[in-house]
């Protein structure tokens, strides 16, 4: 029985820049969650850790249009309503394939915080483009009354961009231990948590996005998981991507990932962050710790190490 | 030590059919937070179940203002979404209140599921008006498209009707004790729960209203809970409410208030789910049992035993 900390993004269920319905998405989080079902069917600890990117566009979309019927939340608060939204999706769906098989484990969602340093260098540069694009007599509104940063986009308008700073602690993570040694199957972290600054000993919601893959990481790290698995839409992690040379890495190192890393064969939207995720949860000194990155459909053989790239301390 | 289900309206957060900013609706459960910060200082086990109506409402608001450019989510849907927007402000507030004063407590927040018979004769009579009012003709779109049940309330147009289906089980109800036991406190059931019926062995999410007030119940009973308190913003429990006749009940059996009841003492609106609520709580025949309908504000000496209306077996 391992501990397993699985990543799986929210672009997996819906579309980066796409909109669908409730059942669209229900159908893409049931085929999705088949691989984690196999996780638990096999005795595991189980923690799902999903992304959010297109349902927090959607939500901040929403806030916009109606902005004039009902005031609109922080980025913060719909990050939490998307780990709702959500998480009852992917809970009903885990619940139904493990009962379906007879495998008595609950599946709980936990709404989740994650505290980033006051210091952060990221909190000062804003970089990630977030929901709607605006019209620039908005959008000067929107930077005016809310201080909000926004720049032009091309042709399409201006856009929001919010800070990414670096995941330093899981609010949730005792309780999340708490659970998988009840036996419950955690779904937590969704979108990357929900960002918390701690100013004067109190924690107070800020306007950023952290990327799900390093929560997942601090998260893995905190609970001491065996294994960190990032699942996503391509066999696993390769060097010179798509070009004639590429080369797919089924067992690397970390500080030889980290070598790749640095020579900039991952790009920062894509696997960059499963990279710098896997490489720092190796690295922490624990002999036993290994993190794969491979394919959704494939679970059964990148569990059993035919498949994936995976990532072992040095 | 007493393992205590706190109900908490919605609208003690936000007025029913107002919307407030965020930092209206934090301010309000700061505040509100506080009689229950004083149930955790007191080293109790406490589970907040918490309404959702206004917010929700305005959830439902958001999803029709933007129909045409993000689908619109089910009802099901937004209530979790709600569960996820108040228990991150709920739970932060009670976290920094509880670190304030050095008690080292996590505070944590379920999406909850409660589940509804199939048989239940509420699901075939929608009684529950929720959302926007919408003009007649998207009214009649709704109902022919989307099969939704709507009617004409008055000159502002036409609203939707939900059921409000009977709680029979918490879903979460074992993690939420394992929780209470590691010493969390435990937000949970939002809203009443998000509504599922079993279909075939399979969980579906279903559009309907759970009654926060027989959630709080049906919680407190299946986590055997010692008290159930409803927290309210009127002293407790009157005969002849608003009446010149008018009288406080201080201390009530179950079956003496059961009578109240039928003859016709408490509205549906306010008073009656409480009272139903607290009578089902008391009634199960474990003679420990307490419930308490009393004021938000004067939780120490309701928890005391000299305020509020306390409801005791027979």
């Amino acid at each position: 029985m391992k501990r397993i900390v699985v990543a799986l993004g929210g672009n997996l269920i819906l579309e980066a820049g796409h909109t669908a319905t409730f059942e669209e998405q229900v159908n893409d989080i049931e085929l999705r969650s088949r691989g984690i079902a196999y996780l638990v069917m096999q005795g595991h600890q189980v923690v799902v850790v999903h992304g959010n990117g297109p349902q927090v566009g959607a939500s901040l979309i929403q806030n916009e249009e109606a902005a004039a019927v009902v005031p609109a939340m922080p980025l913060h608060n719909c990050v939490a309503q998307t780990q709702g939204q959500l998480g009852t999706m992917l809970q009903l769906s885990l619940t139904n394939a493990l009962r379906a098989v007879q495998i008595d484990r609950p599946v709980v969602t936990l709404v989740t915080h994650t505290i980033v340093s006051q210091d952060d260098p990221a909190l000062t540069a804003p970089t990630k483009a977030i929901g709607p694009y605006y019209a620039e007599q908005r959008a000067r509104r929107l930077m005016r009354e809310h201080r909000f940063h926004l720049k032009k986009v091309g042709n399409r308008g201006w856009r929001r961009l919010v800070p990414s700073p670096d995941p330093k602690k899981i609010l949730e993570g005792a309780a999340i231990e708490r659970l998988l040694e009840g036996g419950a199957v955690v779904i937590a972290a969704g979108g990357g948590g929900v960002p918390l600054m701690e100013v004067a000993g109190t924690y107070k919601g800020i306007d950023a996005v952290i990327e799900k893959d390093l929560a997942a990481q601090q998260l893995a790290h905190q609970i001491d998981a065996d294994l960190l698995l990032h699942l996503t839409d391509v066999q696993g992690v390769a060097l010179d991507f798509g070009k004639p040379q590429q080369r797919w890495l089924d067992r690397v190192t970390a500080p030889e990932l980290r070598h790749y890393q640095q020579e900039g064969h991952f790009g920062p939207e894509s696997m960059g962050p499963k990279v710098e995720s896997a490489v720092r949860f190796v690295s922490h000194g624990q002999p036993n710790r290994r993190a794969v990155i491979g394919s959704l459909s494939d679970v059964p053989r990148l569990l059993a190490g035919h498949a994936g790239t995976w990532v072992v301390p040095l």
